[in-house]
């Protein structure tokens, strides 16, 4: 029996669970692929703490160098997370001729051309399954299953912290804070989750996404993030007498000469099937020239699903050892240098349609004040709501536009900050599929 | 600049929406895979009628056998459908050490057993992602994406055609012999489409998907199936009343010493994701000891989404020769024999809940006298409606059941057929998924 021995660096969650599948499911494991995948060593700074996994003794080690160094590890996981020590133990051990997995998507989105190239260089794969989507697998849809289209929309909720959160805010009208409070209690959120809520991480997985339809990969930078720390229970509220629910959505267009990339709070219509993703979930729901609309949906974290794509990834990388195969398919599953430059439409070029809640003293002549602002700078409204003094005051007024231009709506909002009548900052909500 | 010889047997819809995305997509699919994928040869009895697609005059033959002796063709694509001419090509196929791409779910379903043994014999691959869901890359997540997990439930929506005849029926109040000439009219269903509303497709669809869960072929013949004939939009209408909507589910559920695995009408809770899974869409649910639950949804048939899917293959098997690998995966996804044999448990033993709609002449005493056989086999009534006279000379007595024993239902409803107050056939559709 053919044996592939592989070390893990990093045993928190993610770790924890993948060899806890490679231990339980060994019997499948090792059925399907036609090899033992044994976890010969586990670097992590803390080597007491008990994971509730037995280990022979000599497995666990606090230096990572041990796994890189032993020539008969063949596949290297990574899952410490954050860029510089993970990209450094990556490098060295594709360097020494390791195949490398990783669920590290804020390493692939920031410097994933150094990944990329290594790869190329030492002639080695990298499998990242379990980046995006947590056990969902859509890099293996996206790199292979889709391979035939050009995909020219994609929308995803990828981030499940924030999902959960906005899901809360609006079953049980709970403010924002409140929320976060409930996300971290139950071990869904981390304290503070920044990087969950202001979109980041969202944009991390879109990024990879992005950089998979085109062979390159696409200038983190460059992505629009806008997180949902803004947003209220009346935003809720008032989203759904418009018939909308609100989403963290990641969104990627492809223009012809231009994409759209980019990540914020967004209007979903509630008959769309992405209204129906809730709480810890995630879904990728994207559109091809040839498959048409596709969606995909699953847990977005945790340490058995996203588990469950390390250990995939480990077996599809097992199969081609066993194969003699080094690299079958490239990183970004292009054979030859995809687009060289992918131009991301800046944010003030968008054409979309938009929500805004403005909060107004609650005399005459406010709501034409407004409307004249819009109008002067080419907005026109949809529908409108304004209701009565719910809040001490001041008044909301709630509307819908058509579709408009972004850097229309920051003129609008800029002139609109001299009003006297306006009370408070304005939330801003793009609307984004066709109701 | 490597190049991958395909010969296509089969030029209907899917054989014409294949060469289609090979020649409009061809910059994208060689970037990729490394390779060009050139359409050497189409052998279809019909050379003459125009699909719309330019080919050089020596592509197209009416004789299959010239793809098969062609030694510089390296992949048989068989899109010809049916059980003998398809299995007797990609038998020859395989033998003249040919690669295969087959959409044919018939012939995998009913003779599966031959075709992966001989793939094994010769050494050569079989791939079939157009086979299940159309153009929803369904095979690679079973077979790769959650190749760690054992998978523990499957619901399906695995045919379009039937899915689109209830949603008609359930939209529009049509009853099911409009609703079906419809279907056709709009080019959703064959004329007339007995297997699709019977049953048959979506059960050699799920015989697949578990034979990739085990290892071997199921045996098509013990997975229970009935159609969507008998409903009527009554039916639908007090299902909903029950808080259901009534989908064609294709089932499996490891029970541990057997399996179930079932094709029927089955009522679904109205917030189950399954339950938004409309016209001719499919839809894949499952569950996996690791990954938790996963969907996958998008169009189940159509030239451009199987096109897309058997492309997809075609460019997984070339990234394969250029690698010098002849099957990197075994054609059910084990590299070593698994279960030898699966146990399908008798539909009989099947326990789940039920809703009847008996048809009653309006006199006193009917309800009593239902539920007074269905005490005596000891089924107990969930809920039930009943109400005015409707329809000429009988009323409707709908129930819902607490879990019963399919058994119980077979003795209780031949019991039945005694009672005078009965005026026609009952309806009895199985409940799904848990409220």
């Amino acid at each position: 029996m053919d044996q592939v021995n592989v070390g893990v660096i990093g045993f928190g969650t993610v770790g924890s669970g993948t060899v806890e599948i490679l231990l339980k499911n060994r019997d499948i494991i090792s059925d399907r692929v036609g090899s033992e995948i044994i976890v010969k060593k586990i670097a992590d700074l803390d080597i007491v703490r008990d994971r509730g996994i037995a280990l022979a003794s000599d497995v666990l080690t606090t230096d990572p160098s041990e796994i890189i160094r032993d020539p008969s590890i063949d596949i290297v996981v990574e899952l410490i997370g954050g860029l510089t020590a993970a990209k450094d133990f990556i490098l060295k051990a594709m360097q020494a001729g390791k195949h490398v997995v990783t669920a590290n998507k804020a390493l692939l989105a920031e410097c994933g051309e150094e990944i990329y190239s290594a790869a190329g260089k030492y002639g080695v794969s990298l499998a990242y399954e379990a980046s995006v989507g947590g056990g969902i697998p859509v890099i293996r849809a996206l790199r292979e299953g889709l391979s035939a289209n050009r995909i020219h929309t994609i929308m995803g909720i990828l981030n499940g912290t924030s999902n959960y959160i906005l899901t809360e805010m609006s079953k049980n009208a709970l403010p924002y804070k409140k929320a976060v409070e409930e996300a971290i209690r139950f071990g869904y959120a981390e304290d503070p989750p920044t990087l969950d809520v202001n979109g980041t991480d969202a944009a991390h997985k879109l990024a990879i996404l992005v950089s998979i339809l085109f062979g390159v990969p696409v200038p983190f930078r460059s992505i629009y993030r806008e997180g949902i720390e803004c947003l209220t229970p009346d935003d809720i509220r008032f989203a759904s007498e418009f018939g909308y629910c609100i989403k963290l959505l990641a969104i990627f267009r492809n223009l012809g000469d231009a994409i759209e990339a980019r990540v914020h709070p967004a209007m979903v219509p509630l008959d769309h099937i992405m209204a129906n993703v809730n709480g810890v979930y995630n879904a990728i729901y994207l559109e091809g020239d040839f498959v048409g609309p596709n969606l995909y949906y699953g847990y977005g974290a945790g340490k058995k699903p996203t588990g469950s794509s390390v250990v995939a990834d480990l077996m599809h990388l097992s199969r081609q050892i066993r194969c003699g195969v080094s690299t079958l398919i490239p990183p970004l599953g292009y054979s030859r240098p995809g687009l060289m430059n992918i131009a991301v439409q800046p944010i003030e070029e968008l054409q979309t349609s938009y929500y805004f809640r403005f909060s107004a003293k609650d005399t005459p002549g406010v709501l034409s004040k407004i409307s004249g602002i819009l109008g002067e700078n080419g907005i026109s409204i949809y529908s409108v709501i304004q209701k009565g003094r719910d809040m001490v005051g001041s008044v909301p007024v709630v509307m819908l536009t058509h579709e408009a231009k972004e850097s229309s709506v920051i003129k609008a909002l800029a002139h609109m900050k001299h009003l006297e009548v306006l009370t408070d900052k304005t939330i801003t909500i793009r609307v984004e599929g066709s109701k």
